[in-house]
């Protein structure tokens, strides 16, 4: 491990449902190898309210850190 | 929507289920009709304990912005 | 307590004695039943230094939060 | 001045032009009395590009702080 | 309740389900008594995925108040 | 919009007139279509002086938002 | 002093007076020897109303830093 | 006021009494004329404990504002 | 370049037009060598409502950093 | 994983050398098997000078997590 | 200089040796020209320890900044 | 100690070698009594890259504390 280097990208990922939900749509839109994928770290959570007034969608902005090189 | 101003405003929801229910809450209660309100966004979230030990309820302090003019 | 409801204003309040004193006096003028306030968070103190160089006065920056709703 | 106790509210304003045009435009619809606001401390500033990708709005989250009494 | 002191702990707590049962999963593994603690606030939040990109684990690293001292 | 899904990126631009042209200019280098991009988030604003002490340069570290993945 | 370690504590302690005495009651309460400790440093304050609206408790949350390890 | 210009410098004040009285020592000894200082902004407070675990010393951290040039 | 040292001072400008005026305004005013200044930051931006609701000025906080030696 | 609980302490370890040495430091007097402890994360540095002037002394305060409960 | 353009990603290096050599690892990593390189600012900085509690690598999080258009 | 005041003045110091050099070449080029000099805390860190791609320069800025007057 002593020489691994990790990349991080900031995702905002969505759902009708819960924050967890949103923030693994947001890891599997990443485009990445989940095999290199290690953690999502939660920056903000909100919660947008449709323009007519109906339905919400809950929003996860995070950190996905995943690996450029292991040791 | 070049002129349109919003006003914020800071609330706290609970609920004995799910933060993501204590948004909901907290938006219900904030006597604006739903057109106007557009994002809750998280400023923390907790977990209170009951007196007792018993039962524990999800809360989450938010900031609501709603449409004061349109454009 | 399930789904009380709270709203959060921000005030801020002087005296020329303490911090103590100009947290109690946003209270006192926030204009809400005593009954339902709970907390006065500080977020900023500081002291003002009179135009003339005499007299200083302490200003507390506070959240106040009450509730509008009880379960 | 020994007394005088401010509250302070969040709001967003937008402008085609510039920060400072939607600070001002903020300020104006806070439907506050000028004679009694004191501050427009920003928060945050954006800039909001149209769903066409034509046109640009720039928008800066404020907090005003107006006099609710004085000495 | 004048005199009450209060200790605060940090911990993490995780669940392959939810940030709420993860939160819940530190409470109960803290080894204190549930009458005493009070309040468990959200420090951060993040999910990971795990060595084989197969499963994801929900963790909530969280500071826990408990009584020390009553009034 | 349930299940839209943006990346962030972060750029700084740069101006000898203003904030908002430089933020302005960030985004247009990003190389992105403007149809996708939704919002530039001022993280920093500075002013660099000339090596000479002659002319001065306004910078925006923006982060920008854009569309990976439409509903 | 070169190899001294410290161990760093958070409590919170009220009063019915002022935060400074907050601050003395969480430090005698933390149970350890005076000799040892060095810090208090305020994390936050708050100000809290009786639940029937009467009485007013001011509460210190503080990191005490006290000695494990001296040189 | 148009073109009013402020500096800005940090100090600490200690006092065995009180953060307001610590704070009004950091003014004395700032060297500057009392007409010139505005405000003192509380960066953090702290209350060290004597090197033998007798008698308490409040400091504060201020940040301290006076005018360099009027309009 | 290995041993160049600088110190950074914080002041605040003003200007009735904007805040890139404002830093100038701040920069002009701090008495050094324009050589010398490399990159004013900012702080936090505000904006001033007259006493009488009339005028308003825009106020930038800066921190300059300048060169004290170089390699 | 899916149900470990970690542990989060706060310490200070100082060394002559440098940071590295002085959170190894702290790892050392922490206490605790090292085969528990897995992330040692930097709050804060600092430097110390001596009364005399004479020597320096580098501080690193850091949170250490150690695990309470394997899955 | 008046319209160069700046990207920031961010990256994670690591050492067995220090801090500075787990950011010069970043760099080395990202797969830039060095010419176009100028900053690594640090976000944060940790130390972690062998699974068997042998071993201990030191990581830096670093901003990295390159140049993508020169005026 | 009941009265000493300090004042605290930030700078950025630059070495080849490492942050804990840097830290001390900005000590020492602050003209100022080393008797009087207490610590010196860590605001940020960076690496800079020379500009054409060969050389690096480890910089800290940190703050500076020395006592203005002794009990």
């Amino acid at each position: 491990m002593s020489k691994s280097v990790y990349k991080i990208i900031e995702m905002v990922g969505s759902s009708p449902d819960s924050w967890e939900d949103a923030t693994q749509n947001a890891v599997k839109s990443a485009g990445l190898s989940l095999r290199d994928l290690r953690i999502a770290e939660v920056v903000t959570l909100d919660m947008k309210i449709g323009e007519d007034g109906i339905g919400t969608i809950f929003r996860a902005r995070v950190k996905l850190s995943f690996k450029l090189l292991s040791d």
